[in-house]
């Protein structure tokens, strides 16, 4: 993937931005879609947006980076244009985990596009969804977990995560 | 695994010292390992430090959190006692991928300690290694890229990442 120039990879305002960590620094988990449309939409609900996009004719390739905001740690999504079909991931990838402000509020939302919450946050404090190619995505409650409320507490598990 | 704590997951230090990211702070990336010191001597070698670590009698597990510098991104790597032998990664799982302040100073430093430079930064700026379990780790040169310098410049690839 010769195209993939060091200035696509890392605008100095991500990694400028990201906590001092001396030599190294975090910057994304990189991920392969079969759907790129429907793995876009899925990040979205979460509450992701595009930070960058490159395309590549000659590699029939493309690159999306995603982030809660920009400067913030990325996902990048790769799409591979000739179709190769990725398998899902094996359970040596365990999850990405995001911290939300309020983990009622966002389940709520996602169930109402559709997504399944494959472990409900009954505790007030976690939750389990997958994207489309089956990666498990984490979210905690920051701070104190909230109250336990239904329809949340009683809700059973859904699939594996 | 009831027996994470918010506290376990969420030190309040950590995620307050993210960037700002409105409702949504990513946390960690979770990957599951078959062997755990080989697993830490790798991500150490790469220059990630142990931030915190919980071990559950109940749960057969040990779960080892690593990041740059605390309050830096984690990694959190998961071991179970039992014994389950994780495949390797599918494609699916692209790579986790850290900027770093010199490539060819991390990828000398790598190669002394046995880990094969899969794919040498020949052009100064992008190298990939794997962890034991097959993770493709990316590294990149922070800002420019460094002046194409041998052993590295003429050095072919080994293996995929």
């Amino acid at each position: 993937m010769a195209e993939k120039s060091v200035s696509s990879y890392l605008p100095s305002d991500t990694y400028n931005s990201l906590p001092k960590d001396g030599d190294l620094t975090f910057l994304h988990t990189m991920l392969r879609v079969n759907d790129l449309d429907a793995t876009m939409d899925f990040f979205k609900a979460l509450g992701l947006q595009e930070t960058r996009r490159k395309e590549s004719e000659k590699g029939k390739f493309t690159l999306v980076f995603m982030a809660s905001a920009p400067g913030a740690p990325e996902i990048e999504l790769t799409y591979n244009w000739g179709g190769e079909d990725f398998a899902p991931p094996s359970r040596s990838m365990g999850h990405l985990a995001y911290a939300t402000d309020h983990i009622y509020a966002l389940c709520e939302s996602l169930q109402a596009k559709g997504i399944v919450i494959n472990r409900p946050p009954r505790d007030g404090k976690m939750a389990f969804v997958k994207s489309p190619d089956g990666i498990s995505v984490e979210l905690l409650q920051k701070g104190e977990p909230l109250e336990a409320k239904e329809p949340w507490a009683s809700m059973e598990n859904i699939g594996s995560w």
